[in-house]
């Protein structure tokens, strides 16, 4: 097996890049390995003899064993170790081979990766993985950006590792633009990941919290859930979660013993701020983000839990109906937390001249990816039917659906308001509904502010857009 | 006088410069002149002929006109033309002389600009200046940060020129902290100046759409507001925004003729993301921010708005209880909007060892600042009697006021929601009290969910912090 010339090389074997290895091995390839401290490597090959890897000592041997052009796929921490890693291995490259980076980079280092890079004839992809330890073994949902040309060299590998979607077997990866375009649309997955979990959080605290749910009825409800329009690898895990018992013995269920302190690897954070910076109100996802940082503030709120007192409440009505009108919310909450998250492509793709293909993202979304959703296929549709839609709230389908779930979610916000449970996310999404379908929003008296202290100028509603006008508000000095 | 040597020089005189040159003259001191084009020194120096002014047709000679260790004051547009302006001064500068930079400049190019200059041996001062056109005339807050040595040459003129609180006389002005602090500070008002008139144009809308107040309603409202705990320059404002007429003859209110797009020029999207950068959950002026660009997005509401309907709603509470509700709701939002900007510059302090003083801050926004109001005189007495406060919410006086006021804040979100009118900064006030108040946060889920697809891991409720666990979620392949 030594002799064989491998067809793709992974560097980097941790759980991510050992089970990616492993799953492109079980496509029919031979695939060079390489890892920093040799042990991984050796590990890897012994405890899969009978498999066609070919591990390499250093960096120069792994190389050599990969066939030109090489495709090469880096599995390292996102930042100085993925320039480290790069730096080691250009100067071996040849001109043509194709360098993909598969970790959770940010995309700006994408875009600046990929064009030093292309000065010296060296392809770079910076490609999302979605789907976890598991996903990454049995099926990612994958999100590759870069040149083109040099994807289309990749993409027999990519589909036959990819997940398949449920509803037509096609694989969950595509090529979806230049440069950064595939660390953005994985970083903007992941922010829809932070929204998704906020609104199972706040979904779950009303009916802990207000309803008062015991841990099993808690899975139970998830569960039940999982069976409608909720379907979806997270509310699934919910589920699974909240009948889990402790494993160290308390006897009570293990999300009880779970401290209440979000951690967070900074995509969320990321997608936030680039929300900002192309002017994309994206509300939702946003505050999911403060939500995890509140929530590590614990020892800031056990104080403050002992002076800031609530409101009265007494929860006086039908628990069922609540529960439905929860999970109505949620729904709610899901498609403005997507359309928000859309909208933010749309102004990213103009914003950094992508062209990203938006029904082509939903539909590879549908399997292996953290945010899988039976709903995607509601997305992939909407874009079928109207390539060119603003946003998907014009969409019949969801136009329809929160319309007629408004009424819920309405009931629910006030609930959490009334009841002193936080509801960030929940809230923001109905804000953003109003918002986004107000003819008329009280701008007018921000732009009069304006140009009242700093002459910031104003347009007319009785004037083209454009336009500027000052306002003479009180006697000049 | 063209023999005169200057005490202080002004370059770029746009309004900004032009009035903070006049203000500076104006006590006592002889200012040189400089501006890109001459048309404008030109005519600042006669209009004002018998005033002690020293223009300048070259840099050089403003330079050569100004007394060492020099102190200039740069008054240009940030970015670029702070960049032209250091290039074209630096190589006529001496060491020790005093460059400041007065404009809204990002904090991080304030940072490094300070960094390079002080390699030569010249001081930079990065100062955040509030009030706009009049205040620059007659006194701003002005939020200084750099070499404190250098600062203490210029502290002299900067109290002279700057505003006086009303409450003890104190000049609005103050060292803030190294180098780009003061600029941070001065980002994280104008923060608080987007969540304030947001938290304004909110109450406005609901006065407006919900309660149906008439246009001299509302401005009688918003003055009479005025004259108790809203107390400031932003109330005061729309007071009078609100009963002034269209100046091309409708013969409507001047608001009812002003497009309802807001624009920005990026220091409340700086603050945002920089609140996301340092982990402070800052949600009421992201939501400002977001709100803004909402509006921006004309086309896309008017289209939305035909087509998504709204609830069913007819208010039938009572007109004048219900205003007063939404009094105590916006004073409400604005002590939680304080009490998060006040947490940002905490943890920005921390993360860039500034040591900021937070005290003093609110102390020298009291007056010339934009966001001025007898609400700032709370939050000094508050860092007076408890330096070390972590949250102003711990205030004993904040505390009372909250909990008094949250009934009416909640039953006001309530009805934004219930009605459809959007409140997103009301919303993320309530939605920010209940977090920070809990002392369990659902968060525990989050951690589960992140553990089970990601092996995250957790820490427990029984161990100590910092101790990480991982469950067995499921059988691993």
């Amino acid at each position: 097996m030594a002799d064989e010339m491998a067809d793709f090389g992974v560097v980097g074997l941790a759980v991510m890049g050992r089970n990616l290895a492993l799953n492109v091995e079980s496509r029919g390839y031979t695939v060079a390995i390489f890892n920093r401290s040799y042990e991984k490597t050796a590990d890897l090959a012994q405890k899969h003899a009978d498999k066609h890897f070919v591990p390499a000592k250093t960096v120069a041997d792994f190389v050599k064993s990969i066939k030109k052009p090489r495709r090469i796929m880096m599995m390292v921490k996102a930042g100085a170790p993925t320039d480290a890693t790069i730096d080691e291995l250009v100067p071996l490259l040849d001109k043509g081979d194709i360098l993909i980076d598969g970790g959770n980079t940010y995309f700006e280092d994408t875009i600046a990766r990929n064009k030093k890079l292309a000065a010296s004839g060296i392809n770079f992809i910076g490609t999302g993985v979605s789907g976890g330890e598991l996903g990454a073994l049995q099926g990612p949902s994958m999100m590759p950006g870069g040149q083109k040309e040099a994807y289309d060299l990749v993409e027999p590998i990519f589909k036959e590792i990819a997940a398949k979607a449920p509803e037509d077997g096609k694989p969950t990866v595509s090529y979806v633009g230049p440069d950064g375009a595939g660390h953005y649309v994985k970083m903007v997955h992941n922010g829809i990941e932070y929204g998704d979990m906020e609104l199972i959080a706040e979904s779950y605290d009303l009916l802990h919290r207000v309803l008062g749910l015991s841990a099993d009825e808690l899975a139970a409800t998830f569960a039940d859930w999982n069976k409608g329009e909720l379907d979806s690898y997270l509310i699934e895990i919910t589920a699974d979660i909240l009948q889990q018992k402790d494993d160290m013995g308390s006897g009570k269920p293990i999300v009880d013993m779970i401290l209440d302190a979000a951690g967070n690897k900074g995509t969320g954070k990321w997608s936030s701020q680039s929300a900002l910076e192309v002017s994309a109100p994206q509300s939702l996802i946003t505050e999911s983000v403060y939500a995890r940082y509140l929530s590590a503030m614990k020892e800031d709120r056990v104080a403050a839990s002992k002076v800031l007192a609530g409101p009265e409440f007494t929860f006086e009505g039908d628990v069922e109906a609540t529960k439905e009108d929860i999970r109505k919310a949620l729904y709610f909450g899901k498609i403005m937390s997507y359309a928000q998250g859309f909208d933010q492509l749309r102004m990213a793709s103009e914003h950094f001249d992508w062209d990203l293909p938006f029904g082509e993202l939903a539909q590879l979304w549908r399997a292996g990816a953290i945010i899988r959703a039976s709903f995607l296929q509601r997305i992939t549709d909407a874009y079928d039917a109207n390539p060119g839609i603003h946003n998907l709230l014009l969409d019949p389908y969801f136009e329809g659906i929160v319309e007629e779930y408004q009424t819920a979610a309405r009931k629910v916000v006030a609930l959490a308001v009334t009841a002193g449970v936080p509801a960030p996310s929940l809230s923001a999404a109905v804000a953003y509904y109003d918002g986004y379908r107000s003819e008329v929003l009280p701008a007018n008296l921000i732009q009069a502010q304006r140009d009242y202290f700093g002459a910031h100028t104003y347009e007319r509603v009785d004037k083209d857009r454009g336009e500027m006008f000052h306002y003479t508000w009180y006697e000049e000095a």
